[in-house]
Formats: C-alpha cells, sequence, structure tokens
C-alpha cells in the first residue's frame, strides 16, 4: 500500500469527467493543473459558466500553495455526449446527482463508449458501490474514488470497491489519484457513507438538535468545533489525540475511563430530528447572521487561503496534508528536466513564482525580508546547478552564505509572477560570488527589475563547520559556469557598499 | 459579548488550580505564562513532575507561537491543602475527577476557605452546572468552564451557567478567560456534554464501531479525519463549510438536498457498540501500531508544534484560532511600557526570540533568509521607537528599505534564544541608515555575535510611493537618537561591500 500513497508515474493522460458541479468542477481543476487532458460532459447549460468559476479559485489557490513546478496544463474540453466525453479516456470521473438509478444509467453509457480498461471512479459520498455495479457489463473497474470539496485542494480520497470490483482496480486508482497528488485511502469493507462522511452525518444530525434546541447557533456551533478540536482535528484524528491525552498510561487506560460515558445522554443520536420548515428557516436564518457579510465566492477564497496555509503549516513539519503536498511537491522537481541540459552562456534562471500574500507586510507590499527568500532559492538553485544536490549534501559538503547585499530596487506586490537569474562572479577555491537579479514579470511590458543581491558563499566540511575545497565534480563545473559567465558585463551594482 | 472576547484588563493576579491532571496542568501553564500566580492542590504525590512535564512542554510551544513580550511569569506553588491554595484566589479552577460526589465535596473545602467573590470555574467535560451548584453556600459564582486539550494552546472554553450561577459571573469569567488569549464560548441553555463534547461523543461512537466492525483500523479512521474535513474544521466549522458547499443557492437549498440523508442508515449512532474487552484490545493494538514508533511525549511535541503552525498560519489570515492569537499578542504588546523611557545613549534592543524549528533549512542551521528577518523586525522596532506606529501608518507615511548589508558570521540552531542591538548611524532628512547586531545568548557565558545587518532607508509618502521628509516628530526623535547614538564607536563593518 505505502507506495501507492506517493505521486509516481501512474498519472493519466487523459480523463473524462461525468457531472460538473462543485465536485466535479473540482476534479476537473486537480486534473487539469496537474497536466491531464479532459473531456467534460454536463447537459446544464451553465456547467462552462461554473466550472470556470470553481477553475478560477482553484488556479488562486494553487498559486499560493506550491512553488513545484507544475506540469504543462492539461486540456479542457467540453463533449456533447458522454460518449464522446468518455471515447478516449482513461480514467472516467462520475460527479452527478446521488441517485442511484441516475448514476446506473450514466454507467450504462459510459460502458458503451469507453475503453474496456478504464477506470470508472464515483464519486458518491455514500452509496455502496456494490449497488452501482447492479447491470454493468464490465463491473471490475468500478470503484467508489470519494473526495472531499474543494477537491483541488483537500487531499483525501476514499477508495471503496463493491462486491465485484477487481482489487488490481484499487490499486491502479490509488497510483492515479497519488500522482495528482491526493491521499488516497483504501476502505477495507463497504459500508454505506464510507468512514468519513458517517462522521459528518453523525455530527450534522448531533448539530440539527442543538439549533433545534436552541442550545447554541450555527455561528456557536462552528466556533466549538474550529477554536478547539477541529484544530486538533487537522493533524492528528480522534484516536491518536485521544492516546496522547490518555498519557502514559496507554489507550486501553483511556477507554476504561471514558468508557462511562457511553451510557451517559451525551449525545441525542438514539433519534434523528424532524427537518420542519420551522427548523430549515432557523438554520438559513442563522448561517445567515453567521456568514452573510461575505459572499459565497468570498467565504470559498478565504477557505481556499486558510486551507492553504495550513497545509503549508504541516508541511514544515513534514506531517499528515502537509507531507502529502510535500510528496506531490517533489514528484513536480523529480518530472523537470535536468538544469545541466541548459545553456550556461546567459545567466542562469534560478527561480520563479508568484508573489504570496503572506510575504506582504503592513507596507501593502512584498517584506524586506523575502527579498533574501527569493535570494536564497536562488542561491540553492545555482549550487543544485553546479552539483550541490541531495546525494553531495549527505556526504557532509555544502556551501554556506558569508556575505549578502541587497538594492531594493522597487516595490512588488502579491500575486506578481516573479523569477530571478544568476550569474557567478566568482567560483575558484572555497569561495562562490553570486550575483542575482530579481525580476516582477509585466504583461505586455518588459519585465521590471526588483532589486539585485550579491552573494559570498564558502564550501564548509559539515562535519568540522569549517571551510574546505569543493569536491572535484562541484569545483570543474563551478569554473566551467564562471569561466562561461566571465564573458558576460559585469552586473551594475556589484562591489558597491552602503552609505 | 463582543467585547469581552479581547484580552483586557481583566486578568486575575491570582488563581487557584485543584487537581493537577493533563487539564489542571495546562490551566497551570497558561496561567503562568500569562504571568498569573498560581497556587495547586493535587494530593497525588507525582502531581509536582506531571506538572513540570507539562510545563515544559508548554514553553516550548510558546515559544514558537508567539514573538510577543510575555509578561513576568507567574509564580506556581504547590499548597498542603484545597484550603491554603484558595485563600487569595480570584479564581479558582477545578480539574479532579469526571465524579459529581468527588466534585461536590471539593467544591464544601473550596467555599470554606476561598474569597466570597472568587470564581469558582469546573473543567468538567459534561457534568450540569445545576448539578455541581447542589449543596454550595453560594453558588451563583460557579459555572463550567471547559477548556480542551492541550490547554495551553486551543483557545476554545465553553462557559455553562447552571439554574443559580450569576449572569455576571459569565461575564467576569468572559473577560477573565479572554486575557489570558483563550476564545470563550457561552452556552445558552445547560445540556450534558455541552456542544463540543456532544460531537466528540458522536464522533467516539461512531468510530468505535467502524473498529468493531472492521470497516477501518484507528489509523485509517485517523487519516480520514485529517486529510479531508479535519483541515477544514481548522478554520471554518460544520455549518460555514456546508455554507459554501451549496453554493449561491444558499443554506436552505444545502438543506432540502442533504436532508434525505438523515433517513438513510448512514450513522449506526440510533445503538451504541459494547466495549467488550476483545474490543478494547483491538482499539489498543491498532493504536499501537499507528502511534507507537512514537513516545507519549513525542507525540505530544510533535501535536504542539503543528496546533501552533496552523495557528500561525490562521493569524497570518487573521482568521479563527489566529485571531484570538493576533488579539492576545496586541495586548502582550499594549501592556509594554512605551520605549520612549529607555535611555538612549546605548544600541536598542530590538528583537529577541527564539530560533524556531521553521527556520532551520537542510545545513540543519537558521536560513540565511532568517537573518534578514530578525533585521527586518529590528527595523520595525526602531521605526517604531522612532514614533512610526499605526495612527503614522494610517496617516500614509512610512520608511522603505532600500539597501540591506548582511554579514553572515555564525550559524545558530533552533530553540536558541537570539537577539538583536540596533544604532542609528544616520537620521537625517529623509534618510535613515540603520545598523543591527544579531546575538545568540550562551548560557553561563558572552553572548555570541551571530551576525550584522546594515540598512538604507528611506522616508516615504505611502500615496504617491516616492520619497518625502518624516513628520517633525518623527525628525526630531530620529536627530536625537542619531546624536545619542552618533557618540558610540562606529560599528566594525559599516560601510563594507563584498569582493
Amino acid at each position: 500500500m505505502a507506495d501507492t500513497k506517493k505521486p509516481g508515474k501512474s498519472k493519466p493522460q487523459k480523463a473524462a469527467v461525468v457531472g460538473g458541479g462543485v465536485i466535479g468542477g473540482g476534479w476537473v481543476a486537480r486534473l487539469v493543473q496537474n497536466g491531464v487532458d479532459v473531456c467534460i460532459f454536463d447537459p446544464d447549460p451553465e456547467a462552462e459558466r461554473k466550472i470556470a468559476a470553481v477553475m478560477e479559485n482553484a488556479d488562486r489557490a494553487i498559486g499560493k500553495l506550491t512553488m513545484a513546478p507544475l506540469p504543462v496544463r492539461g486540456s479542457m474540453v467540453f463533449a456533447s455526449s458522454i460518449a464522446d466525453a468518455v471515447s478516449d479516456a482513461e480514467l472516467i470521473i462520475e460527479a452527478v446527482p446521488e441517485r442511484l438509478d441516475v448514476k446506473q444509467a450514466v454507467y450504462a453509457e459510459i460502458e458503451a463508449a469507453a475503453p474496456r480498461d478504464a477506470l470508472i471512479s464515483s464519486s458518491t459520498s455514500g452509496i455502496m458501490p456494490t449497488d452501482l455495479q447492479d447491470g454493468m457489463m464490465h463491473p471490475g473497474r468500478l470503484l467508489v474514488g470519494h473526495p472531499f470539496n474543494p477537491v483541488y485542494l483537500l487531499p483525501l480520497v476514499e477508495l471503496v470497491g463493491g462486491k465485484t470490483t477487481d482489487p488490481d482496480t484499487i490499486t491502479r486508482a490509488a497510483a492515479c489519484f497519488a500522482s495528482i497528488g491526493m491521499h488516497p485511502l483504501p476502505i477495507r469493507k463497504e459500508i454505506e457513507a464510507f468512514v468519513a462522511d458517517r462522521f459528518l452525518e453523525a455530527v450534522w444530525r448531533e448539530a440539527l438538535w442543538l439549533v433545534k434546541d436552541g442550545i447554541a447557533t450555527t455561528a456557536e456551533i462552528d466556533d466549538a468545533i474550529r477554536f478547539g478540536f477541529g484544530l486538533r482535528w487537522a493533524q492528528m484524528g480522534l484516536f491518536e489525540t485521544y492516546r496522547v491525552a490518555g498519557g502514559e498510561a496507554g489507550m486501553a487506560h483511556f477507554i476504561a475511563q471514558f468508557g462511562p460515558c457511553l451510557k451517559w445522554p451525551w449525545t441525542k443520536l438514539m433519534d434523528v430530528p424532524e427537518l420542519t420548515d420551522d427548523l430549515v428557516k432557523t438554520i438559513s436564518d442563522q448561517s445567515d447572521a453567521q456568514s452573510g457579510i461575505h459572499s459565497i465566492r468570498e467565504l470559498e477564497r478565504i477557505r481556499d487561503t486558510n486551507l492553504v496555509a495550513i497545509m503549508q503549516a504541516l508541511k514544515a513539519n513534514d506531517w499528515g496534508a502537509g507531507k502529502t503536498l510535500a510528496d506531490w511537491e517533489t514528484a513536480l522537481y523529480d518530472a523537470v528536466p535536468a538544469r545541466t541540459e541548459t545553456a550556461i552562456d546567459q545567466p542562469l534562471e534560478t527561480m520563479r513564482q508568484q508573489v504570496p500574500s503572506a510575504w506582504t507586510d503592513y507596507n501593502g507590499h512584498m517584506n524586506e525580508a523575502r527579498y533574501l527568500d527569493c535570494f536564497s532559492m536562488a542561491t540553492d538553485a545555482v549550487m543544485r546547478w553546479v552539483g550541490v544536490d541531495a546525494d553531495y549534501l549527505a556526504a557532509g559538503n555544502s556551501f554556506f552564505t558569508v556575505e549578502t547585499h541587497i538594492r531594493h530596487l522597487d516595490e512588488v506586490v502579491a500575486g506578481t509572477q516573479i523569477f530571478a537569474t544568476s550569474q557567478i562572479l566568482q567560483g575558484t577555491g572555497k569561495k562562490m560570488q553570486l550575483f542575482h537579479h530579481l525580476y516582477a514579470v509585466v504583461p505586455n511590458g518588459p519585465d521590471r527589475l526588483l532589486a539585485t543581491g550579491e552573494h559570498m558563499l564558502i564550501h564548509v566540511d559539515m562535519t568540522t563547520r569549517s571551510s574546505c575545497l569543493p569536491g572535484d565534480a562541484v569545483a570543474s563545473r563551478l569554473i566551467e559556469i564562471t569561466e562561461a559567465h566571465a564573458r558576460l558585463p559585469r552586473p551594475d551594482g556589484a562591489g558597491s557598499a552602503i552609505g
């Protein structure tokens, strides 16, 4: 199982998405951003507009989510029939309304036109795959691949097979979803609502009681979640959290201690409230009071910005959804052709990304310290270029920066595409002197120079933390580029001092 | 209600904590870190050791959580009786086991010795405050203040009054808990388990079924939470999330669409599984397989590091638990005496904090770019010192850095206490030239110089983004300090260039 959770070579070239609502649109966005060509079928005349809106949110989110080199974007085509949409798809995502008869009719149309070995993945939140398979010609390739909104950000996809699903179908689907940055979670046995939605349904039913009984409003219920256990559950689930709370005595002790609560009336879930018009109106009014100051589009963006920040925070700790993100980024970097094939008679392009909003400060522009983040990335790229890679570092050698000189020449705001080029001024012995230019991309205009960074680095032995000569391969590669760059004009500002 | 959620002047001077387990210890840590003197009573001879362990975790966490100036730490004293612990407390936290008779006996002892107007706050997860009040002399000052583990990090505290609780008790408690960085959530009516724990109990019961029925292991259940809806719930709760998912059609439409599920068997919660020895062993074994590679202490630290990162991520978006953190930090900064009272005949101390682990890179030390983060903070502090405060910025003026020269002189690892001192080299007209020294604190030794930063700043009109003279008050303050600093020796390295 473990190896199917890492992104790999299992990415499909072509996919079809049948049904273009919030979930279908989210699938389209994730696939297209990961370089998969997608053909969409949805009879709704508004589908194209709706998917464009999801896509716009998704592009905004991924721009903040990662600095890794995304593959060339997949194409997006709207088909006029299910047959047209699926005819050459390797992966077919069904995301139509939650009605068994509707879904079964869709599978009949898919099977009549799709390649025999295409995977058919239903996005249902709760219908059992065995029921979905009823009446299919080749039910072995159908599974439930249940994602979570927003699909272009949340990594989880529950994989559930029915009675006649081939085991290989689950394995292939897991590899396929991992290749587009997701965390596939195969479920051992099929039951209605699988795993995650059983919890969501339980919480939903409990919440309806609380509102109906006037214990808490929708806003208060949301606060009871997001200021407390919701923070815990973004990183550890139920059991690991309770294991920690139980302390050294362990899980069995914890259960023994809290077991008696099971007999107490701590939930109302033996019973379900009636969804009367009154209750629906109460919830709807409370929700307006709670969230009505933001449009749905604004709320989506707030949510996405928060999710991005949370996943990046977890990435720094190499944990949970952050680890999924890190694995996906590693695969993206690995997919980039080796830099050594690029010409070295020009300054090297050493970083390119959007300015994240988190990089701006109270002056409304990219904070001064982030200029050095950019130059630090550019320096790392030069190091990789001359052969200072993971193996070289693991062998106990690196370059350390000993001096930095930045000229902050212009401001830049969040969302701007920026890039750096780098020139090696000195690259003999233990020293490496670099000069970076940081530019902003100006649509339909010349690039705008934002800053220059001049940096002196010293090669060090990581064991003794003292300076030493680089390895032969790195030394000769460094000299090669330094000599090529010596033919370039000396950059304006090199060697200057403050004052 | 709104104003009671902001930290203010309502912080108690002295508190008592009765019961020193995980929850009691967490309260002690949060109170002491916020400058409250705490007296603890726990008959367990191990209590002192256990609370010291919680305290160690809490200190590690708060060092990562905030750079704001914490107040002078409160004292921590272990009392030999409840009477001794509570005799001069303004706030009394009860955190003894979940048995009504035990808690009532504790209240009798508290009431016999505590000041008449002390707040008595029970940490119970679910017992109704009216039941707790039964037999009390002055039940009006008892409430439930239900916190969440780890108490020193999670902001939520549910406030629940019983039949005889004074309304003023809830208001006072809300202000008091807000003053120590929490998010108080008053609950409208008392019910067993209040609000958050009703959800936790519902999810717990559902999870027991899933494990018992072999649908998912504890690890798989945790993954179903933390890779999906757990990420959502760290920032929006149930209703706001569904409001967004429902799209422009609104909440009533969403309910209409998903209402039918209430009739479907999507949860098992009409029934409760028997906690047989077999089921307890299954859970315990699965939990060992899932988390056993980490000790509880390690898991606690992983959890805390993740929670800190998530709250900081949300702080950058000024949302949810991040906004609570930001409000608390604002209060901490406001509590620091104005800097203008400090002597200016020496370099100014302009930043002091621990190196967060997120600041280290693949070389195992603080990344080069973080040196500029430190100097940027130091520059901001100098700006505040000369009067560039929130009002000055709001009026449309600021200083922008135009040039930076850093000498990276020594490495520093995560967890080290660092600080910067700053000297103004030039402060006339539109220019401000600064020279910072960054040091590491060496226990029992002289401070270690890590780097110097030289910076040229230009005063700008934020509307036109072009240079202009600073306001009179700032200009004269700047000249005053510049003249005082001109009598200091010129720093080594000032005005030097790379090469």
